[in-house]
């Protein structure tokens, strides 16, 4: 039913301001439960980020930008929130954001409603490189979740769906965290998009059976030469879209972007707890004894990229010179 | 310590006959319990092996094997074992050799002493193939409880292992069923092979990072043309491979190889229920309404593997024209 329901009808809120407070969606208990996390505090906005209860480029930056005002702009609040995360670059740039801002709290609304409007900006520009039928992988989730609200790739997917192109989405699990599983799921599930989950080993096989049109995802970090640190899996996803002679395209706001970085062998990339490799939420299913990784993300070369989507526009093979030009425009 | 514990002192026993019943290690429950599952009719066995009791191509064909002398040969017998499972095709292999038996119990205790001898051999072939220090990523479980013991993948690595070279091992957790966290994982901790496991999602990763030198699997069919039936996600980790320039090993026994098969388009790819991508053991992490895919299979061309291991030789870049030469030999 491609453009019945509009979007803002139907508005998934990750964010909340309350004047003293910042609620936010905790996303470790979707989609069982919806129940909102309210901070009052810049060291309890750090802990949401930390431990997920917030994740999401876009989203952690807004998060952090209403920290630093519940923290009343004290150097502890900034020095907290800046220890949260290690990955996602719009964390620093809000928290910059806000080191330079007169009146922090009309900042905060402003970083807020930005991300907004730049996801729609996004989702109208992306909309167009999406065929009418289109079978669309996407990994991890950015969706309304991972942003002030509407998202990055799913933002463009909705776009698409709203223009009344009658797109599939293939969900990619995303393990360790779920966040395909459990949060893009849900939003698509909300909308009634149709969507597949799958785990995230069969990606390779449905693009060798011809079932995948396309592939978006989001970013948590940008080079400045386009390679991009995304979701673990997302690299993997690149090699196998290049194989297949398949789009990749890249979704995330100017705020993602690190320009200060020449490439992406720069990007920390954050080791996460074991936990969430041996089991799920106090299920263990792995043996005591055996070793663990998890790293969080992982680089994919600018060359594996078919087109980044920002709100200034589609970069098309980008290069540095492509996307300075671009973010300079 | 390598080499200071041999693997014949630990074995892991899948398989036990005992005249008049076949005993299974019960897969389901692997890691947290050892426990032995008693089959005394075909149907029973026919059951294990469809709901996973009993799982690994040349395990099944053992079953299988014991399933038909516990069902007297009845056709009865055969038909029900031959619906179990689609895709492993040494289920079928060991039914035809069966039919053809004039003991049914000494060619099923045949087919079990050959399958263990046939591991030995594919280890002492494939070690050769392993530098003393590699660090080898595998795939799902090809270790002694897919087989009648010592295992294919997983019998190359004890075999490098117990030859003092010291090797370490990268167990992709295999989702959606998790065989490599559970029972790869599980194995490799028995035996004090220094191992690490990872989320699918990480191999591409830690391949960009340089911290893989080799993958190797089992196999579930292998065509005439060398293309590969193996667990989800092998194909993309041999995309991954090829990409990243490693060699990528398929270990099987020759009763694994399909010469009826022209190529991999003509192997059936199983596909198992929903519930196993939504969750795990009863506990949900999908939303309701969601759609599921659970291919429990890909085909890997022949085109990207550096070799196949069989007890008959290694088939080095494998094509028609060297699998007919070396399985002829």
């Amino acid at each position: 039913m491609a453009g019945t329901t509009g979007w803002s009808e139907m508005a998934i809120e990750p964010l909340r301001w309350r004047g003293d407070a910042l609620e936010l969606l905790d996303q470790r208990l979707l989609p069982e439960q919806s129940v909102y996390l309210r901070c009052t505090t810049a060291a309890e906005v750090a802990a949401a980020i930390r431990d997920m209860a917030v994740r999401g480029a876009p989203a952690i930056g807004c998060a952090a930008a209403f920290g630093v005002v519940l923290g009343r702009g004290a150097e502890s609040a900034y020095a907290v929130l800046a220890q949260a995360r290690p990955t996602a670059v719009n964390l620093f740039w809000a928290l910059e954001r806000m080191r330079k801002a007169r009146d922090p709290e009309a900042e905060a609304r402003a970083i807020l409603d930005e991300d907004i409007a730049a996801n729609r900006a996004m989702g109208a520009l992306g909309a167009k490189l999406i065929a009418d039928g289109a079978r669309i992988m996407t990994h991890c989730n950015a969706g309304a979740l991972a942003t002030a609200g509407y998202g990055t790739a799913l933002g463009v997917i909705r776009a698409a769906w709203d223009a009344g192109k009658r797109v599939s989405v293939i969900v990619n699990e995303t393990r360790p965290y779920l966040q395909g599983a459990r949060l893009t799921a849900w939003e698509m599930v909300q909308e009634n998009i149709p969507a597949t989950l799958i785990t995230d080993s069969m990606a390779g096989h449905l693009m060798s059976c011809r079932e995948v049109d396309l592939v978006i995802v989001g970013a948590d970090r940008i080079a400045a030469n386009g390679d991009v640190a995304n979701k673990i899996g997302t690299y993997t996803l690149a090699v196998l879209a290049r194989r297949h002679a398949l789009p990749f395209y890249v979704a995330a706001p100017v705020s993602t972007f690190d320009l200060s970085i020449a490439d992406g062998s720069k990007i920390p990339i954050e080791e996460r707890p074991a936990d969430e490799v041996t089991g799920y939420r106090g299920t263990r299913w792995a043996p005591q004894g055996i070793a663990v990784r998890n790293p969080a993300f992982d680089v994919t070369p600018a060359g594996l990229v078919s087109a980044l989507i920002c709100e200034k526009g589609v970069i098309a093979e980008p290069s540095r010179e492509r996307i300075a030009a671009r973010l300079a425009a």
